[in-house]
């Protein structure tokens, strides 16, 4: 078995549900485990441990935060039923990348908190803080389904922006591709679509399935329903990406028409201006189907973030290294994104023969893991 | 304060939740609670308390299931956040009703189980067992949202059918109307639409919502979408009632395509025919839809009832009993109309002012609760 093998096969149980995906929520029982393993990993390899107060762990090579350390690694979180390799693929090729540099050089290996926003809501929750893109306070209060605060999960109250992120050489994150775009077994970043999350509150009056008139009717699922077409066929005609994949009802009774349903967007494209045009349009064609269903829409973007170009000497430099490796931009947002504006960043991705991500299906070949981490020994080398 | 308003005062904050609405899910603490509450009023009168081994309570003026006996009630259970009329109404009624006539009189007052199918699914699953017409095996089987059994949370297996219901003169069930059909205090049911609920499991393929082309995707949310539409539009075109307003949706992320989209649509309509006609039109507009976005639908059948035609020489008695009530039809299910099938049977309709039900914002005034007592005790003194 591979180095990557072995590795891999110690965390790939940990948080598995039935259905072959993984619920490692932030800060829940799996990924606590998941991060005792990572202490354990860092130990193994005579690694200083640090958190930094916002949820974010990191083992060092060197002194914490020595000028012109160059930090990778990734997430443990997932999605519902996401898939494995989705953030831990970078943690675990991190630790192999380390074993194959000489001692002397300055690593840091970074486990970011909260990354797909699946439990407290904003994405890249642990990077935000850590540049100070987010307010502690605000994180502080987000609260999840059950109602548990960021600050009651985390023990204490997020301390926010830490200005040593400046003194960082570099950022490398690596992480499995996410669409079919990349045909080699290891591919760098050029950007990140611009993207965010808005949700739609539609609300009528609930009443009785049964007995109310279809003309006496304020059904907020029809234009609920009306919302989530129009957003698919506004991205079509754009080139952009928009998807609706989370929605709550109330009463959500089969006999009842509903007093509000709540349905997320998820948009995404290619730059700024076309991602607003686009929720724009999908906002305008809402409005109007509330005017006709007799209900009403209210709109609040949760998270917002503008396209990230990463650095493009540093982008140039890691293809030429790694053998005229391609370079491609990606529909998905990383921390390693948020800290782009921080310090010269870069990303491996390593290849996903199908494409598909946030589900069970998702997979990786072992011998492209292995690539992957050979890249990022040779990147860390050459950039410390 | 009248009769009504001050024993309606006993049972109002049972279970009612900080919507106004009521959570009083079948077998559940609130209705458990209603349960003692109704053996402390049987007691109170001398009435004797049995049940019939499938969940439904009786309270008994005169020997349980004395041949000639008319039998009135109707249930404690609720939608999710429905009104406190819907069902309780008609058992207060019942208990002042009994008040008001001669102590000779066989009389019995049931409480049914799950009449709104909002915990187990099947709505009128307790008078549907008492007649024989649900399996209690099958029922037995029926889950809660907990994976909860109808058996594990009645304690027992249901016993099924009881022919002793043949011994019943006659069932009479007081109830809110649910529409704004009704503009006298008290009306005499004369139908129950056909009506039934059928689940469709969209089913697509899990994916990351930022990365996958839209070209590429499977989304089942989008033939879900067209579906709550084209539900709407069949029932508008022929005078039916369609809703969906119950949804579930996996892994429900915001930045996962589902995997499956789930939903249930209720209708109805004046008979058989139409009602058959809408659903297979919407079945039929939803395959087409899932054949273009590359999804599968299944459809089933939770619970169809055909159309009700309560005794008609009764309902002409009763409206000329109650000085010329206005006899009309109603879109809602009722236990009234699962008996109607093996004893004569009528139902007695409280004005409702807004029509709104399966909602907090449900309501009956106590001038029209009480003349719905006073209407009942008459029904009841002239059919015993």
């Amino acid at each position: 078995m591979s180095d990557f093998g072995k590795l891999w096969a110690e965390i790939s149980p940990i948080g598995r549900a039935g259905s072959g995906g993984y619920l490692r929520f932030a800060l829940t029982e799996p990924e606590l485990t998941l991060r005792d393993w990572f202490r354990g990993q860092a130990a193994q390899r005579d690694m200083t441990v640090t958190d930094d107060g916002n949820g974010n762990l990191f083992a060092w090579r060197g002194e914490p935060w020595a000028p012109g350390t160059v930090l990778t690694g990734s997430h443990f979180d997932s999605v519902p039923h996401g898939g494995g390799y989705d953030g831990p693929l970078g943690i675990v090729s991190a630790f192999l990348a380390v074993d194959r540099i000489p001692a002397d050089r300055n690593v840091g290996i970074a486990a970011f908190v909260e990354e797909e926003g699946a439990r407290f809501g904003v994405p890249c929750l642990g990077s935000r803080l850590l540049t100070g893109v987010m307010d502690p306070s605000r994180a502080a209060a987000l609260t999840d389904r059950d109602g548990i605060s960021f600050a009651e999960a985390l023990g204490a109250e997020p301390t926010g922006a830490d200005a040593r992120v400046g003194r960082l050489a570099a950022v490398v994150e690596l992480h499995i591709e996410q669409g079919v775009a990349l045909s080699e077994p290891v591919g760098v970043a050029s950007a990140i679509w611009p993207h965010g999350r808005w949700r739609m509150d539609f609300a009528g009056v609930g009443d009785h399935a049964g007995t109310t008139r279809m003309t006496d009717r304020h059904d907020p699922m029809l234009t609920f329903a009306h919302t989530v077409l129009a957003a698919n066929e506004e991205a079509r005609l754009s080139g952009a990406h928009a998807t609706v994949g989370r929605v709550q009802v109330e009463p959500n009774a089969t006999n009842a028409i509903p007093s509000l349903v709540r349905g997320w967007l998820d948009a995404r494209a290619a730059d700024t201006g076309t991602l607003g045009r686009v929720v724009d349009a999908v906002v305008k064609s809402a409005t109007e189907r509330a005017g006709r269903d007799g209900t009403t829409l209210s709109v609040t973007p949760e998270s917002v973030t503008a396209e990230v170009a990463f650095d493009t000497a540093l982008a140039a430099r890691l293809s030429a290294l790694l053998d005229d490796a391609p370079i491609l931009p990606t529909g998905a947002g990383h921390d390693a994104g948020v800290l782009s504006a921080h310090v010269p960043t870069a990303m491996l991705f390593v290849r996903n023969p199908t494409g598909v991500s946030h589900s069970p299906a998702e997979h990786a070949s072992d011998a492209d893991c292995e690539a992957g981490v050979e890249a990022l020994a040779r990147v860390l080398e050459d950039l410390t």
